[in-house]
């Protein structure tokens, strides 16, 4: 409905004049304060637009260029690839000798020293569920001089984050999955307070500008988290976005994460039982788990697409990991407990051995 | 409608399956290639997504990089500005002694040399819609070795544009102008066919991959107009953008062009007649002109207001330029003569001379 009105009540009847009539332009800073209260951000620290891509550029180069003297973005082979891409793409256009060190999740702490100037990783892994400490390594990246990036992609909605009390200095996350922003929905950066203006932005695209309207031929960056805005904001995606940020109103993230982690133990418990052929691919000890879990076997791809033929959905990620993820506010018992029917009664009949189920699309 | 169908059948039904069962990631390219043909580029040679900006920021970079012992990018000051900042940007994330150089519109031509790696214009000025010879241009720049990169924001769906035959090298636009994909719609960009596996992306992102979904550590960048894709696309928005193409089904670019110059020049006669005040600020000449025109008035922004608060609606583009576009598929001669009638009653009464009409809003 919001974005009906959006469409045909603003778009429709106000046109351009929708930018200030409507309040357009005033939504990424809106929505962005809106996720900050989900994130343990105060406001105006976060902003959204773009995609989690983009935001993981802006955050890293700005970062890169706080730490001059230091050549090594150190990260590990948990973080989703995007992050991993963009930090190649980006020591690739620097060419100054940097190089991107990835690591195994455990070996990052032991890792970090006074070579590198940033820290990126996924406090999430996007399949192992598995979850890192981010108030420690973040403390171990300050006590060494580097900074840190925090991917909240897998976090951000579904546990509690506390980006002060941490002293994260860049965070990035995705609103289309926890947050339910719809498919390809915007993106948000954090910056912590007290390094915004120090920030030159690499991407510096005029809505970041001070004075945007004034099309000044020289770019001078706003102050505080506006300059990491790029390009015209995505209003039709921003108006789905703030709908689905209603939801969130009044939600306690710790009451939240209490019962995401009642369902995935009840998951746990009952897979380990009926489902004898698939192993945990996830941390046991919830407190270091996000809020999903990942399962694993080798004709995973088959089983996925027999359980989204009955309406039992998650998805796959090559080679052999389910993911399902466990949202207290759509889901409840009695969804987990059939959901682990399903898979057994699909695993014990290998109802999956079915050419429609192993026939691989190209998205999957 | 179409976005409806997307959130409620596509989104609402199919989830993350959507991806696949509803064609959402194939959408950038479909997008891409009717696109393609209205600005004369081949099938597989434009992709959509992102912002203008962002995709300035894709083009430049790649140019920059064919051009590894030039250091000139060459611009106008009739350039959007977005466009120069992200020169700036770049520029300064590369810090490797580039420049951007800044000329008169009138005085690219003359300032191309073999200092120059990219010759970056907008064709048709966003504030006074002098047209650039796109054609001759880049054959100069090539001349010189130099490459180019077009902007056509303001020339895709307003003017015939023939990227194959102009030989253009990288081109840009976005999708809420002319295009009519709403606001915030999506850009694209377009990189000519042989060019294209010679880019290195700088936002190099999983979707540009040469197999996002192998989740390889390691950034390979996919064939053709693939790598420009950079992080997951826009579906909501896409959606939009798909049912506003439907529109340009058969529609001949040149006949649009000629009803598109009559109605301008009817406005620009009328208005010399009827509008003593204002001065035209674009072209006499329809053929160095874009589809909008530009008057200009001390009282510009007071007068737009006036306009606006009486249904012709323009905008403002500070410090006194007031811009109309004239779009064949949405206006016919007598909105032209309803327009003049409603300017020249403002002019004459002074009913611009209000305090509603002279607050400035926070975005013009």
């Amino acid at each position: 409905m919001r974005v009906q009105t959006t469409m045909l009540d603003e778009w429709g009847k106000l046109l351009i004049t929708g930018w200030n009539k409507a309040g357009w332009m005033a939504k990424s800073t809106q929505l962005g304060d809106r996720i900050a209260g989900l994130v343990g951000a105060p406001d105006g620290s976060v902003i959204v637009g773009d995609t989690l891509t983009i935001k993981v550029y802006q955050a890293l180069s700005a970062a890169l260029e706080m730490r001059p003297e230091r050549r090594v973005i150190l990260s590990d082979n948990g973080n989703f690839p995007t992050d991993l891409y963009m930090a190649q793409g980006l020591i690739g256009t620097l060419d100054k000798g940097y190089s991107l060190k990835v690591v195994a999740p455990e070996d990052v702490a032991g890792a970090i020293d006074e070579t590198v100037a940033v820290v990126m990783l996924t406090e999430v892994d996007y399949q192992s569920a598995r979850k890192h400490d981010m108030a420690a390594l973040t403390a171990a990246a300050h006590a060494a001089g580097a900074l840190t990036v925090w991917d909240l992609a897998h976090s951000a909605g579904a546990l509690p984050v506390d980006l002060t009390g941490t002293g994260a200095d860049f965070a990035v996350g995705c609103t289309y999955k926890y947050l339910n922003g719809g498919p390809g929905a915007p993106a948000f950066i954090y910056v912590t307070p007290h390094l915004q203006n120090a920030v030159r932005p690499a991407l510096s695209g005029w809505l970041g500008h001070e004075a945007p309207f004034a099309f000044d031929l020289d770019y001078r960056p706003d102050t505080g988290i506006n300059r990491m805005r790029i390009g015209t904001p995505p209003v039709l995606a921003m108006a789905a976005l703030e709908a689905a940020l209603d939801i969130w109103e009044g939600v306690d993230m710790a009451e939240l994460r209490s019962e995401s982690i009642a369902l995935s133990e009840l998951f746990i418990g009952l897979v380990d039982r009926r489902c004898p052929t698939v192993t945990l691919a996830s941390p046991r000890n919830p407190a270091t788990r996000g809020a999903h879990v990942a399962l694993r076997h080798p004709e995973g791809y088959a089983i996925m697409q027999a359980l989204i033929a009955r309406d039992v959905i998650g998805d796959f990620r090559a080679p052999d990991v389910m993911r399902f993820g466990f949202t207290p506010m759509y889901l409840e018992p009695n969804n987990i407990h059939h959901a682990v029917d399903v898979l057994a009664e699909i695993l014990d009949n290998r109802l999956w051995d079915r050419p429609e189920y192993r026939k691989k699309a190209a998205v999957t």
